[in-house]
């Protein structure tokens, strides 16, 4: 029950992913290869770095049908029904909050068995769940968003430490993960709902190096 | 023979790879050092991406000294002779088009080699293919020009689909690389011709997450 | 003692390359998260790199806590206090010299120990000294700097021609790594204070591909 529940949240993790980069590449004015790739990168973006990061190699996507698959189905669904699927932004922002902290925990357990400090897992999670994005923005020569606005790596990284605090406890290992999960979704949901921000650091005169 | 032609095919490309970074690079002003580090990564990025997510480490370049002296030596050649080679812009095309051809049955041979479905493999080819000029797009902060206008990276996918296609059939194996080589080369030369381009998709209200 | 030495001038080049990424991102206006995220790639991106290249994963940075926590402290602090740090220009200059040469015989002994060709070994020294700098820019959508002004990179290819031209004399292996580092600094050094440049080529008509 419990593993067909955090599969259900990986599918839909990976469709909104995908989602998020067609909507973006749409804003661009690409064209449908352009739409595809910006979608496939937003979705296994983050565990691709981290898989090339810690040399689980070839990448978990190459090793089987799947997510390639989901990819391509729901962005090709995307790109047709783009004018219904506007409609359904909260139903969107859920899902992608759920995939964000799935993806997040996805990192931070492969980080603990390849045997990397808590630090490290934490990053290696928060990658997971962010670089995707941060990929995306890249190629479509925006600043990342994460970098400038919102709650997003944030909530990854609380609900990373939070990951390691619960493990020094009796806290049950059964349930470790889908507590995480919903802490992270929470997180970002408040954040989006109140509107929270981490504060912008600049100074008049700077200078580049 | 055909293995003298091939190796003379893989140079060519190369050579022309590494002379389309050099003209992009000085359209952006950049100075001596900026040049040829576009134009070994124009050169090299697609085939060194797929060997980092693969895990083919180190990446072929490293191995042999051949290729970064191919690079150095025609980047070099196109800094001191930019005028005169600016008229030989269809030989120049025509090389281009013959090396995204070999670079992508090339990746996709690797991709078969190490196992990997037939989708996988065609996405390899075109990494292969492809990425050298998307990673150069990216440093040259241009939004990656294959994402935009072109049948480029089309070629390649059409090109992998009738690869594994005549994989299927009693197609001659000799050949079989042979042919998809021309007929990556012609789609993409028709194309050219014709101006063949992707549909452009977008809509008038959109956000970004 | 020459260890130790080694050592200081490692930790002070992460500081220095940390605090020269908490800058640049400052400048264009990134939150919190965000500046911590660029310290730490122009800190390690350069040897992240040429690990995911030569297939040393997973990555250095991620092997130990000392380099995430040098990195963590010292943009932290350049944060708190970036209305001071700002008087020590020369200071950090220096440092980042320092961290250059040392970065640069770093990626190379790597190479060497990897059993790569020369050639290969100074381009990853190189890479190791320059493309945190590199990514930095890239994520902050800026073309790379080293691509367009200053003797940087060059200062690295020059050092590391020196180091084989060395190795091939009789010249103490004990010292090459500490003479290597001290030239690397001075020809930055001094082209910083003579402003020498590389030329910047380009032709008043170009076409992209």
């Amino acid at each position: 029950m419990k593993e067909e529940i955090l599969h259900a949240v990986d599918i839909l993790g990976t469709v909104t992913f995908a989602v998020s980069g067609v909507f973006a590449a749409m804003q661009k004015k690409l064209d449908l290869f352009g739409i595809m790739i910006i979608a496939f990168i937003t979705a296994i973006g983050g565990g691709t770095l981290r898989d090339m990061l810690i040399g689980d190699l070839p990448v978990v996507w190459m090793r089987s049908a799947e997510t390639p698959l989901i990819i391509l189905v729901s962005a090709g669904a995307s790109v047709l029904f783009r004018n219904v699927i506007r409609n359904f932004q909260v139903t969107l922002f859920i899902f992608d909050s759920l995939g964000l902290g799935f993806f997040t925990v996805l990192g931070m357990q492969k980080g603990i068995t390849f045997g990397l400090s808590p630090g490290i897992c934490i990053a290696l999670g928060t990658i997971t769940g962010c670089f995707g994005g941060v990929i995306r923005d890249i190629l479509l020569n925006n600043i990342p968003l994460i970098f400038r606005k919102e709650i997003y790596a944030t909530a990854c990284i609380l609900g990373g430490l939070l990951y390691f605090l619960l493990l020094q406890t009796n806290f049950s290992k059964d349930w470790l993960d889908v507590v995480v999960i919903i802490i992270i979704f929470l997180i970002r949901f408040l954040a989006m709902r109140f509107k929270w921000e981490l504060p912008v650091i600049y100074s008049k005169k700077t200078d580049d190096r």
